[in-house]
């Protein structure tokens, strides 16, 4: 029988499961990027505790790789390449660069399992020709040194950046992935018709309670205790909504509520918030910067999210200057330095 | 010689060179509350290196007092009240609160030597008919552990909150107050002719620089590399210059440059911004929560100032929780709990 062989790069909570949902049909032969903990996973696998795959200890997907280097020489080519990583345009390493060495044949399918919009627009450019797919997850799981936690089923929408398609394949390609990944009763896949709706949707949720989430340093819950629904969220979320429409996009004005009631009760933190605090970069362009760049061009007003994007450059400013990725050295800015009273000169100088 | 009684509230960097300012000239009576280190105060008094008055060991004023009401019972009634604590309405305790025990013969003049705007509202409220006297400081001094480093000379704006004044008193109580205070060659002392004017001036640069400074926990300067004179800065200070203009203050335009560039290159964090670091409650609304407040009443339209205050309260609620000044009882919120996937209950009822 025919096994696609698929790539899976990045291993969080996301990336373990989906390595999981690919190996438990036996349908395709997964390699597994594992970047950190390479040698924990080796050696000892990985503990599992999902609510539809149950307790596994010691699970390894086919074949596991330190670097996608390493993968691609050992078990690449590949058919497809799911991309489960963080989307940090701005860190030190792009997407298109972490996935550069497992592309060869051209005929490689490049599947971004990941948030945010106008993230295959850089993937295209790179790797004109290839086709590109959307995967939008929801899943509650987390990864920690070598256990995940798997709470929540995991659904993934699966689709065509571009509607209508310019690739003749992407049909086949979309229906033979889900026949790959799909679980009946393990987990929900399903074609996504409307990839930038999906997208632009759960933007609403994303480039407002993450954002606002990681700049205040609450769980959501705490943010609406503090009456911020009517002054932030509500109009934060009609913004995207508005930047979304200035692209053809019509997005469903009921999610509103529905996103704003979708963690009563919980006190989560969603991910942005959970970067900052673990001091790791946040993917705030994906989320919030590039819906922030469509509204300038369409000439969008978003007096709103302008202002939390601003600030959240800061923050994501301070996590890159903790990380080392650059230091700055005062003494370039002390050239045009004035001492604190000087301002007020104009005031002392009449003083007795 | 008749030596007024002045009672000084509030022992940090300002308090600490005030109650030495006024106890240099032997022409006042000095008490000085001191409500944490008092133990240690009393035992080896204060250490203070100044830029002005020189290394000082062991240096106490006339009195202290580890409370208002010891401080009132033991060498009270007072003829000034100088309270340079910190103003935070939404804490614990107000200053209205702290200075009640000192109030008694009706002829108290109470001076506010603190920032922020309509602070005099709920004092003038809660003690009609005494005479309050604003006080705008400009020094460098910090508090530690019985240490003072005093390294901008003190200079002092003092003025009726009144204009023209309601109390016919006012100008000899200035003119009696800034004898006893100032000290020619190691401070400054201005009457204020236009309280408000300096109030607004100065919260052109608290409340955008401190306010923003806190919520991205970033010195000035780092703001200022990051872009956001034009995107925040600048149209944040026009913001409060509107606000004051709607309450028929003109603050001086020239200002907006001088405090941008008031900090270049010494990589200052503003008070806000150390409160928030130290976990201490912030002056967030006599600094932006009433300036908020009058434009909302006079229709002054702050689209970024509104933000950062909506963002900087939950920042305040935050440190209450973490100050244990409340606790959220998460049952509480339970009730009407659904759990994370229930939103996309549309979108998966027809998935296989």
């Amino acid at each position: 029988m025919y096994r696609p062989k698929v790539l899976v790069i990045g291993s969080g909570g996301v990336g373990t499961i989906s390595a999981l949902s690919l190996s438990h049909n036996f349908k395709s032969e997964v390699t597994l990027v594992v970047r950190s903990d390479y040698d924990l996973i080796m050696e000892k696998g990985y503990s599992i505790v999902s609510c539809t795959y149950g307790e596994l200890i010691g699970w390894k997907p086919s074949h596991l790789a330190p670097s996608v280097n390493d993968a691609m020489e050992k078990f690449g080519p590949f058919d497809y390449i799911l991309v489960t990583t963080k989307n940090v345009p701005d860190g030190p390493v792009t997407c298109e660069e972490i996935i550069a060495p497992a592309i060869s044949t051209g005929k490689e399918v490049i599947i971004l399992l990941q948030n945010g919009i106008d993230i295959e627009k850089p993937m295209l450019e790179k790797f004109p020709g290839h086709l590109i797919l959307s995967g939008v997850s929801h899943i509650g799981s987390t990864y920690y040194h070598g256990h995940v936690e798997n709470k929540g089923m995991e659904i993934v929408f699966l689709g065509d950046f571009q509607k209508p398609s310019s690739n003749p394949e992407s049909r086949l390609k979309i229906e033979e992935f889900i026949s790959i990944y799909h679980n009946p009763g393990f987990n929900k896949v399903q074609v996504d018709e409307d990839v930038q709706k999906t997208r632009w949707e759960k933007l609403m949720y994303n480039s407002v309670f993450n954002t606002i989430s990681a700049l205040v340093d609450l769980d959501v819950n705490s943010i609406q205790i503090n009456n911020a629904n009517d002054e932030l969220i509500r109009p934060a979320m009609q913004e995207i909504m508005n930047i979304a429409r200035s692209v053809g996009v019509e997005c469903d004005p009921t999610f509103v509520e529905k996103f704003i009631h979708i963690g009563d009760g919980l006190f989560y933190s969603p991910s942005m918030c959970v970067d900052m605090r673990k001091k790791q970069l946040m993917e705030v362009e994906v989320i919030l910067g590039n819906p922030i760049r469509i509204a300038k061009e369409q000439n969008v007003y978003t007096p709103i999210l302008s202002v939390v994007y601003s600030l959240l450059k800061m923050v994501q400013f301070r996590l890159k200057q903790d990380r080392k990725m650059f230091t700055i050295n005062q003494d370039d800015f002390r050239g045009n330095s004035d001492h604190y009273p000087y301002i007020f000169e104009n005031k002392y100088k009449n003083i007795k």
